[in-house]
């Protein structure tokens, strides 16, 4: 093959590889209500409601190492993720398949611990695991969850509906995740560098963004609180990617631009030590980190106020206009900068 | 860990593993009709309709080689397998998810290729690509792939339903997907061997044997007969990890046993030159060879004259039993073997 026409995957962001991989797609079936292109799918089921399916990947030295990783941790955290695809429309989560390739370092036993973990948040989420497939792996662990779900037809929130002026909202903090991630890699490297047969790092003073690497939370609460207030928000996503990622992906399918304010970024004081330490900027831990499984939705004024009476837990950190076509942030200084291009 | 703790996955057959994984499973959702334990798990859906849910993983170096699987085969493939696995609970696909990590080795114009071959798939089974996750990958393929089909309440069938005196019946032929597996494969030991930049295999003798390992078919004519007839046969599965251990996976989930006849067994022409070739035995490629996605299912005895009238492409192979506790098999000469434990 011609070494000029290989394209590489890294040459195209995330959504023109998907766009140019749905090219050729020709089946259009009367009971997908929506396919590619938001959290999860939606499929046509009982009146009244829809079925919604969604599906995640981790590989080993890619999306988890299993040097500081806890298999349990593990299995907990592909199933939130999975599951947190579901809640960002707005659903429940149902049923669970669970997919993965097993190499040989791997005991039974430690397989299940990566199962325990699943059941774990299978149990908090109340989801059944209903399926799944075993194959061999000659190194690398991989694993594929895909959740169903169910939603009113009345319930679903897409990324597609945010209007100008609405709100602008997350719930938790930023950058937990990525901060976490830091400080395991950092350990990492010292256990490499000292030689030591066994890792015991130091983590003592990290609890909870290493909590926000490894075992993230899905936002169970929120979507309860949501339906308890009868609450729809204009927009929904959950944060896997970073937060400027997931916004363009809010603007970019409601067609609006949006305004953040940089000093309304909830960061949680351990995120900010850990920046300190490393010598980073937290702001961008905050802007593109990813995996913080928060959500990210747009509210009109008055439900903003309305979730507030019960709801603490969530920051209003913008806007949604129509001057920009994609997201921008207000510095503290009243500075206006735009983003480079995510991945 | 203690090394005298460290049971290996190949230690345990695959039914057991999969038992001992589910063993902490504790939530159980009403909406789950089946879970674990057939082809795919059956959900509760509209009314009158149950929801299917079946995945397939496949690793490159342990489940396809990119050596010689032409990338748009491999994307049939995979769809096939999945979908041949919503058939056999005679559902009809809808949609399809798709997970896959990938390498760098591969363009984007090569990952196109594999979807063409999933849309190629879809054309002819009439599903959707409605979603899926693409990570990265440091060196090696991995997919997942997951259907979503839909069955009639009153016309599913399990696993669980053999009878006593049941006739065990098979589409098509069988091991022809193994006999294209050891062509490939030595066609590659040969390429290896002799340094050429360029593999040009010569398989214009195989092509039969080579298209049943590459390019396998789902057996929606078979299911669209069954639907005319209006016929459901008492159990069903499909044919990946080869006869007797899916045979023993009816008999078990049915609490039968089975006598099946070697002199029945369906094996296409080339399929026996390919053994002869390689001077095996052309019944093992029949019996443990896996991959055909072939269906295997029992009818009753009107059952199989009904069907034979308009359908030529199965053949009866032996019939359900209460005598054993697992398959046996009646060689030629009238002697009774039994079968080894399958993996």
């Amino acid at each position: 093959m011609d070494q000029n026409n290989f394209r590489t995957i890294q040459s195209l962001g995330r959504k023109e590889l998907i766009n140019e991989l749905m090219e050729n797609s020709t089946v259009q079936k009367d009971t997908v209500i929506n396919g590619v292109g938001d959290d999860a799918a939606v499929l046509a089921c009982r009146e009244g409601a829809y079925s919604l399916l969604s599906s995640e990947t981790f590989m080993e030295g890619v999306d988890f190492d299993l040097t500081y990783t806890p298999l349990n941790h593990l299995g907990y955290k592909v199933a939130s993720s999975a599951i947190s695809d579901i809640y960002a429309m707005k659903g429940k989560p149902d049923s669970l398949l669970v997919n993965m390739a097993l190499p040989n370092k791997l005991s039974v036993d430690m397989v299940k611990e990566i199962y325990k973990g699943i059941y774990s948040c299978g149990a908090e989420h109340d989801f059944q695991v209903v399926g799944g497939d075993l194959t061999a792996s000659h190194q690398i662990l991989s694993m594929s969850i895909t959740c169903q779900g169910t939603v009113g037809e009345e319930e679903i929130v897409y990324r597609r509906g945010a209007q100008e002026g609405d709100a602008v909202c997350v719930t938790g903090d930023l950058g937990g995740a990525i901060a976490g991630l830091r400080i395991l890699l950092r350990e990492k490297e010292y256990w490499q560098d000292s030689q030591q047969q066994q890792f015991q790092p130091d983590l003592e003073d990290y609890e909870y963004v290493v909590q926000r690497q490894l075992v993230p939370f899905a936002q169970k609460k929120f979507i309860d609180t949501l339906e308890e207030l009868k609450m729809l928000p204009s927009s929904m996503i959950d944060l896997t990617q970073g937060l400027v990622s997931e916004l363009s992906n809010i603007t970019d399918a409601s067609d609006t631009g949006a305004m953040i304010y940089q000093a309304a970024l909830p960061i949680a004081l351990e995120t900010r030590q850990v920046a300190d330490e490393m010598k980073e900027d937290v702001d961008k831990y905050a802007l593109y980190g990813g995996e913080d499984l928060e959500m990210l939705f747009t509210l009109k004024k008055e439900q903003v106020e309305q979730l507030a009476d019960t709801f603490s837990n969530f920051t209003v950190i913008g806007k949604i206009t129509s001057e920009y076509d994609a997201p921008v942030m207000q510095t503290g200084e009243g500075e206006l900068v735009s983003f480079t291009e995510d991945n």
